[in-house]
């Protein structure tokens, strides 16, 4: 789908964002479906698992190829830091399994008239909060040539400008989180980004800033204890700096200082694997999960209980993503008890002519998806809206996600990725 | 059911183990059933949920009681130190739900025609390991007055009386593990008896020893000092002495001697609340699961995941069941494939009279119970054995597990449960 260029610490999106879509038709003609990662390498995992896949009971699945989120995950180290979500070579298993787990969940919950949510253990939230998802952004809608997308929301490289963004996107879908993607500006930029969008919105808006790892120890210890007032009250500081002990140390510093702000991560922890670690060095006192990378719904809801188990806090994590994976995330959500933040999500980026689901973008209400009693995901694949996407992307060039190489395109040649670049 | 006079730290079985059998039937005549805990108490519990449960949609249910098993376990002490599983006041709620759960399951699997083990992610194992559960034994086969059993395994209060039990009920079932419970004879007999065992079984059977908390750390110690090849090839001490910090100084006092034995609990560790502590300890190297009190199947993956995280061995536990409860447990390790140990089972001490499933007993063979493609939990009531039991409970005058007080009446009238004892 077209979208936007929106800035973040790995560069600039490109003009499309690639995802997989995976249909699971069962011999009474029930079709489960799944988004995930786009791209050849995640099209050519799920391929290679096609021979253990086709012709098995979607009950049993799961079970079946439970080595791909079983195996080897303890201990090995594995991190985003250098990969974006989904280019991951140590969680490639976990995301082609996420993906199939979901495709089944969607199958059996439409073959017996029962949503997802209630086929996992059961709803515990009607209505999904999600957040708002301000990014600097440079002018632009997405899409290229003739495909070239109006421009939503215009271009946004100051804090004034940002505010603005949020309010717009406050007033489309009610939105009552802000996660703000940093990492771009000047830090001192970002933190007046943060001021102005606390003193816009009022006291009672949880506010959470991630600058992607952007920040040395020192600077994130600095934004840390300068925007006390802003991330208090619900919010959170996500992935300041590089790594474990990086994330231990501003820990360490802000508490040494009185400053109990909760630390998130969705990149020094991706996995299990990760976890003890980070619960040794009080390292992350929130994750962020995924089931589209973590090994799908059922281990979202296990790395809840392992967070709970050690009074870390549960929050959710977002690609940009269409219609069918927003359902998928407010489903695990709405069966997770322990996931009490408003989970993330790049759902006001995409628009309604890229929408893959039969009747259109799924509604966002308050902030909120609803889970209804339609069964499985409750969304169906609207056959010539999906026939558009694969038609777009045999005609496009992209075929892995490169924000560095984007950025290189259009903002500077001899742009990288540094860290901490501040 | 009739329960023959078993010895452990905590006393005697009583003449009769006590269960209580739930019964979900849905609109369109489908049943679910489980098993748990017997008596009044657990009893009392299910009347208290009966008006949230009775008129919802089995899918619902457990997500609308999920603060039964959310709530306020991290940071809340509780263990079976002086309390039999079952009777724990602090995971009353827990047991309440899983009971519930089970049943849902169940009724789920029914109604849709597959099996409970394949709608909670999938099977693992098609055939699931138990281990022969030798006691030290008094003469008599359980039950009273013109209802008393015949004693199968006869007396049982030396280390070669102890062995033939093991070889008797291998003879019958195959069991390829063993778990003996100790902590009822002086510890150098008990380590006579370990030691036998290995002399009659060969290599390469696992044995376990389980004291049930008789001893002190430096009995512990010595027994785990005397054990080291006993205990060796898959085997461990489970629960030697009271509480976290007993258990850490024992695995300390091991560990320095070079002795790597893992140390099993269900005692000190009985809920998520305790594992953090736990961990930090290094208390535990193997948890026992048990979806009965650790508040249901789906609980018992989540705490496979988090065992797992932290490099914790699983394992199951057992009280005296029938053929619903050993069904359940083997739907659940089936589906959880950190569970690696051939889980606990008092099944062979109880009697084909006694079963309330239709067609009589379980099979076990070759030690394991085989998953089959029948729906549910793979078993129904029968109605008739059902109503014997119901009828024998109202005669009888049971109602709370009390091994102390059967301990008094009929082997020492001074006898108190005293930890440690030696």
């Amino acid at each position: 789908m077209a979208d936007p260029p929106l800035r973040s610490s790995y560069g600039l999106h490109q003009p499309y964002a690639l995802r997989n879509v995976i249909e699971l038709e069962s011999d009474d003609n029930v079709v489960g479906i799944a988004e995930t990662y786009g791209g050849d390498e995640q099209a050519e995992a799920l391929e290679t698992i096609r021979e253990q896949v086709v012709g098995v009971c979607p009950y049993r699945l799961t079970g079946n190829l439970s080595p791909m989120v079983e195996g080897g995950a303890a201990g090995v180290e594995r991190s985003q830091t250098y990969h974006v979500p989904g280019e991951n070579p140590l969680d490639a298993d976990a995301r082609t399994y996420a993906a199939i787990e979901t495709a089944c969940l969607d199958l059996i919950g439409k073959s017996v008239g029962k949503p997802v949510c209630d086929l996992i253990g059961g709803r515990v939230l009607e209505k999904v909060p999600f957040s708002a998802y301000p990014f600097y952004k440079h002018a632009g809608g997405g899409g290229e040539g003739k495909d070239s997308r109006l421009d939503e929301y215009g271009e946004a490289l100051t804090p004034g400008s940002l505010v603005d963004q949020v309010k717009q996107m406050r007033k489309k879908y009610g939105f009552s989180s802000i996660k703000f993607k940093g990492g771009v500006l000047e830090p001192e930029v970002e933190v007046e980004t943060m001021r102005q969008l606390r003193l816009a919105l009022g006291p009672a808006v949880p506010l959470r800033i991630d600058p992607n790892c952007a920040w040395s120890v020192n600077t994130s210890v600095k934004v840390g204890c300068g925007l006390t007032d802003e991330l208090s009250g619900g919010g959170y500081l996500e992935d300041p700096c590089v790594g474990l002990d990086g994330m231990a140390k501003v820990r360490q510093q802000l508490m040494a200082d009185g400053i109990d702000i909760p630390l998130a991560s969705n990149v020094a922890v991706t996995s299990f694997g990760d976890i003890s670690e980070a619960v040794r060095l009080d390292a992350v006192q929130v994750v962020l999960c995924d089931h589209h990378y973590w090994g799908g719904m059922r281990q979202v809801q296990q790395l809840a209980r392992v967070c709970k188990t050690f009074d870390i806090g549960l929050s959710m994590h977002s690609n940009s993503h269409l219609g069918v994976s927003l359902m998928a995330m407010a489903h695990v959500a709405s069966a997770t008890p322990h996931l009490t933040y408003a989970c993330d999500t790049h759902y006001p980026w995409q628009s309604v002519e890229d929408e893959i689901i039969e009747g259109g973008r799924v509604p966002i209400v308050d902030g909120c998806v609803e889970i209804s009693e339609k069964p499985g995901l409750g969304v169906t694949l609207d056959a010539d809206k999906l026939e558009r996407g694969k038609e777009r992307f045999r005609n496009c060039s992209y075929r892995k996600r490169d924000d560095e190489a984007e950025m290189q395109k259009h903002i500077d040649p001899n742009w990288t990725r540094k860290l901490p670049r501040w």
